[in-house]
């Protein structure tokens, strides 16, 4: 068998169940799956391979899964910060996306979350937005892996102008996208039990259901949410979410903050999976979910970045070394959250929680091949006694070298492979400037 | 006039008293001083300059105040994670450092540092290890500007078989030191109100006081250490400092972590000073120090990456931004500790908490040209509304393009100038081999 490319010469962080680390390792791949995973020994014949890439003793590792995104929010990174979640979201961000979310700018914020994404070592993200036709179209054109849902809300929002259309627009979307890329899987994501009615959310879940898709929903995110359902329902958000039959293996709770015991046990009886998003909790001042808790009833946990207004950034390392820390300092217990337990998280947790555990979120032969290479040589990463240390506690997204998804190389030496990133990044400054022009009317008048 | 150097074309982060932001300025240097920062206005003639580098549209801002580092530990980063905070020390660093921490280990250890810090954007840190004298040949060749502090510590120590010869190293350090480099303070670090005792600290302090050099020391880091000292001494680790009269304007105090009200009027009224270590402090399951409350009561407050066996980085950037989110999330409010709260306090505030806020932590003529320019041609720093919230939210070290020290430029376009990496690589390499080897023979037998 001929091999189209041949990683060799890297520390290979599997992942696999044993959490095998491979000293010198060679990573094999064809048609887009890995087909070899195993040592170098000396006097091992080179196989037939048309390319050989030297990961010059570096980390090579699975692709990062983000799952939450709202990936057109790059072009909001820094409006507006340090504000209460209420104003920010009813005076800046809402305010924001009725006068620029347009299908334009939907596609420019996307290549632009795409380019950041690849260049940091996300290889799969899980995206909720309104007009996601348009950044499925980005998303396409950038060669990421993705689950990319249709928002939905009851209120009047961009590309859904009557929100009575708001359940057909994203059965349409998930109709379109469903065979459109092998790369992209469509889904629904309802905004909150606040702004969606119980007939909204119940639709929503049908859709999902019938076409196989991921149902998303942000829930339990605030105090102020949990104490507003309970106020309208008597129940808590996950209670009531459970109360209308939403809950099962295809639905995603992502925040999933202000859970108590009996809410634990509803997810962990449903199946359903969480999304956490310590960075963007961390920001908007929202609490800390209880993930130590979520692991010990075996939920399904992946993390996530969220929106580039609520992070700044998209960078799924600092997310990791964020999520040790956090849960350790949480818990005054420095045991909490270890460095192999987080990097399972951002690989094959974030997998296993949307779905996609069994095609990504570890090299194993029969995987697709979505691989990173660390570049290594770098006083930050030096020595090197356990690469998953390194990873969770020192590795940034700027260290990764190469980007691979389903065996095409889509960055090659910190440069976009798929993507011009010049022009993304002139399109997305002149966006910036009118959002910025209009930013400072605002403000004076 | 003559300039030395002229840099244009940047958006000016000044961190002066009004916290002025310019949005296309220009930073004179001369003889090592900043002489001008003024915006750039058409018409403007250049002034008569030998040199001129262009900031590209990027960021240019002071150099960032590292107010806590133990430099020699680079060489164990990652050896031991996760782990209780005595297990850590007595089971694998004061082992480790017993064993590898020689003259030869705290110079390569300490390049190594430096090499991260240049390159992350630190200009100023402030240190305490053993061997110091040889982490100040290592740091005065690397051009950063630094404290030192000689190690203190009633337990045999490297370079300090005898504890009672500890006073008397600390003292002639300090000698060798005073005048040696002007970019170099000595100073004397005593490890903790639990290692050292009362005379210990009592003489400690009498030294720094009588060459006018700072006095640190670790304190109130853990719950555990706070009972202990309640329980010997009756007060609590603060008023303990206290009641021997070590706090002053020159005594910096590191983590405080454990303070109730009483302590924190204590350091307001005595004057003395914080080091902020969030990461360490998550990472080791420390708690948080209550820092707004500090703010509050006026005191001085600055940030550090601690030592790399506890972070395990030295990245400002990140440290900044985890701050932020951390005082949000733990008051749960988003306002809690903003973008410019945290950037004054990586700059001007450590500046200040050290001593050194009349010579550097700002852009203001009359001060050091101790700046850095960051590179903001990239998709994690695009669209820029607000410089403080990308500096803060959105920025890593790997931003770091350009860092001037006293005028001098040592790092150009993300490589270093005085040092040579491959060569500290290299050697850093060597000693973390030495390390693995005698750990996994260790961990065998």
């Amino acid at each position: 068998m001929q091999l189209d490319t041949l990683i060799v010469n890297g520390m290979v962080v599997t992942v696999n169940p044993d959490f095998e680390i491979i000293e010198n390792g060679w990573v094999g791949i064809k048609d887009g799956q890995i087909v070899t995973v195993q040592p170098h020994r000396p006097g091992l014949l080179l196989p037939n391979v048309i390319e050989t890439v030297d990961a010059n003793g570096g980390i090579v590792m699975p692709g990062l899964v983000n799952t939450h995104t709202h990936l057109p929010m790059t072009l909001f990174r820094g409006l507006a910060d340090d504000l209460p979640l209420m104003t920010w979201l009813n005076d800046h961000m809402f305010p924001a996306e009725a006068k620029f979310i347009q299908p334009e700018s939907v596609y420019t914020g996307t290549l632009l979350a795409c380019a950041e994404l690849l260049l940091s070592g996300t290889t799969t993200c899980c995206d909720g937005y309104f007009y996601e036709h348009f950044a499925a179209q980005a998303v396409s054109r950038s060669g990421l892996r993705a689950i990319l849902g249709q928002g939905v809300i009851d209120y009047p929002a961009p590309g859904v102008p009557d929100p009575f259309e708001n359940i057909s627009v994203a059965r349409d979307f998930i109709h379109r996208w469903q065979n459109a890329n092998p790369l992209i899987q469509p889904s629904i994501f309802c905004h909150a039990p606040y702004t969606c009615s119980e007939k909204t959310l119940r639709e929503a879940k049908d859709i999902a259901r019938s076409t196989g898709s991921l149902f998303q929903i942000h829930i339990a995110e605030t105090k102020h949410e949990y104490d507003l359902i309970k106020d309208r329902h008597k129940l808590s958000p996950i209670a009531y979410l459970d109360s209308l039959n939403l809950l099962d293996s295809r639905t995603l709770l992502v925040h999933a903050i202000w859970l108590d015991d009996a809410d634990i046990d509803i997810v962990a009886r449903t199946g359903a999976a969480i999304s956490h998003t310590p960075e963007s909790a961390m920001k908007l001042g929202s609490g800390i979910a209880r993930i130590p808790d979520f692991i010990q009833a075996k939920i399904r946990v992946g993390l996530g970045t969220d929106g580039c207004a609520s992070n700044n950034n998209q960078d799924m390392f600092q997310e990791m070394d964020i999520t040790a820390k956090l849960h350790k300092v949480s818990s005054l217990n420095p045991q909490t959250m270890k460095s192999r337990t987080v990097l399972e998280m951002a690989t094959i947790g974030g997998a296993r929680a949307i779905g996609m555990d069994r095609i990504i979120g570890s090299l194993e032969s029969g995987k697709q091949a979505d691989i990173l290479i660390l570049d290594t040589h770098a006083p930050h990463l030096t020595p090197l006694y356990h690469p998953e240390s390194h990873i969770v506690y020192a590795a940034k997204g700027s260290d990764v070298r190469d980007v691979m998804i389903s065996g095409k190389w889509l960055a090659k030496s910190r440069e976009l492979v798929s993507l011009n990133l010049d022009e993304i990044l002139d399109r997305a400054r002149a966006e910036g400037k009118r959002i910025q022009e209009w930013r400072t009317h605002r403000e004076t008048t």
